[in-house]
């Protein structure tokens, strides 16, 4: 069986989608664009013009390596190997926060990785401009966090913030709308306005969200489930606020 | 460390509303409720209540027992303990589609256990009637879906299908709009309308909807992403696809 080996500083990204963003952002981070034989879509066709241009090296493989490699992930005949991203310090939060338009996914001490990948894979698809985390007692950027993601850790950034109160406070006092989602408001998200920028916070599934992050958020909001249970995933959570904030605002973030 | 053993048919299912559902709709497959100690809320309350009627034992447990057994689990204080619910067969099915409101979730071909656990998480907390899965090539009651599910395993009716295109067929002649999930639709879920009894198919992310279970359904939809990637996790696009049709029926399944 053919796989392929990683350095652990090292990662594979699926999808046309996620390499062609990939290529075209940081095109040196690159090493190699596999591309399933046989496939010729105009996508693919654009993908393999950029990748030359960016002098990447581009290899044909059979089905049975995507196969072998890549099981039942969603790889549309295309992966990228490239170096890993690493997270970003608050700095280039500082920066951000000062665009005219914005969205942030916070997420309040969640430590498991499955959940942390999930929010970021959630995030990137809804267009989120970054996610923040604490930097103690959270999840960051593990193999796992990796792997659940789909590649989306090396498409959004990821920032880890020293006070994620503090953070939260300023990011609040930018104009940015901060939306803590917690089962105990009693505003349910489709009454709340959520048009402009936005920081939308998710705590964890054990605990909620932190009494000093929902004090300094500027309004609480929940998901009504009409179900026989009232806690979802963090990361189901988050795609249904995230998408319906994309509702609200036309799309447009 | 104190840890609850349980025997390979018998599940654990934790919060305080799954704890009630499952008590009031099968009592005698209920056969422990652990209540954390020291807590009396009005709802934990009602629930001691309800399962002192229904002859099932009542144990206080400590913090460490519950922090030992369920970790980062939402538990809420309560633990319950009960015989695991089996699948469901077409003879349920053809009871269920006779009502006059219905909601369904039929996933099509879906072989990842986390996958599967979470959408019928995500499923339950919208309030779906039942989750339809074929028989072959897709993965079903697992342990690991079970786990996943947070409990909802146990409170949403499971049906498994000999022939997913015939059930789809048949769903779809008692008048039910069938509306597959695919990004090869043109249309975005935000555009369809999706009032009235409805069933929700979703493929597996990999391969999407089949050919033969697409060209049954009555409406094609998709979810547009402005991100950098153009895939969601199932259970995510379940959960966003789920509460824009709890949206759109204000919440009257």
């Amino acid at each position: 069986m053919q796989t392929n080996k990683l350095d652990p500083n090292q990662e594979t990204i699926l999808g046309i989608n996620a390499a062609y963003e990939i290529i075209k952002t940081r095109p040196n981070s690159v090493k190699l664009l596999s591309v399933l034989e046989n496939k010729s879509s105009k996508r693919i066709i654009d993908l393999i013009v950029l990748a030359n241009k960016s002098n990447i090296k581009i290899l044909k493989e059979t089905k049975s390596y995507f196969a072998n490699n890549y099981g039942e992930q969603n790889h549309q005949g295309i992966a990228v190997t490239c170096n890993v991203r690493s997270h970003e310090g608050e700095t280039y939060l500082d920066q951000l926060i000062e665009k005219s338009r914005v969205c942030l996914l916070i997420l309040d001490h969640i430590t498991d990785p499955h959940n942390v990948g999930a929010c970021i894979r959630s995030a990137s698809a809804a267009g989120v401009d970054a996610i923040i985390v604490p930097k103690d007692r959270a999840c960051h950027l593990t193999p796992t966090v990796r792997k659940i993601s789909s590649g989306a850790t090396e498409l959004i950034p990821f920032i880890v913030v020293t006070n994620l109160s503090r953070t939260i406070k300023k990011i609040s006092s930018r104009g940015i709308k901060v939306m803590g989602a917690t089962i105990e408001s009693n505003t349910n998200y489709l009454d709340a306005d959520m048009t402009g920028s936005a920081a939308l916070v998710i705590g964890s599934e054990d605990k909620g969200l932190k009494s000093n992050i929902a004090k300094n958020c500027d309004i609480l909001i929940s998901i009504n489930m009409p179900g026989k249970i009232d806690s979802l995933n963090a990361s189901v959570s988050s795609g249904i606020l995230l998408f319906e904030y994309l509702r609200q605002n036309n799309h447009a973030i």
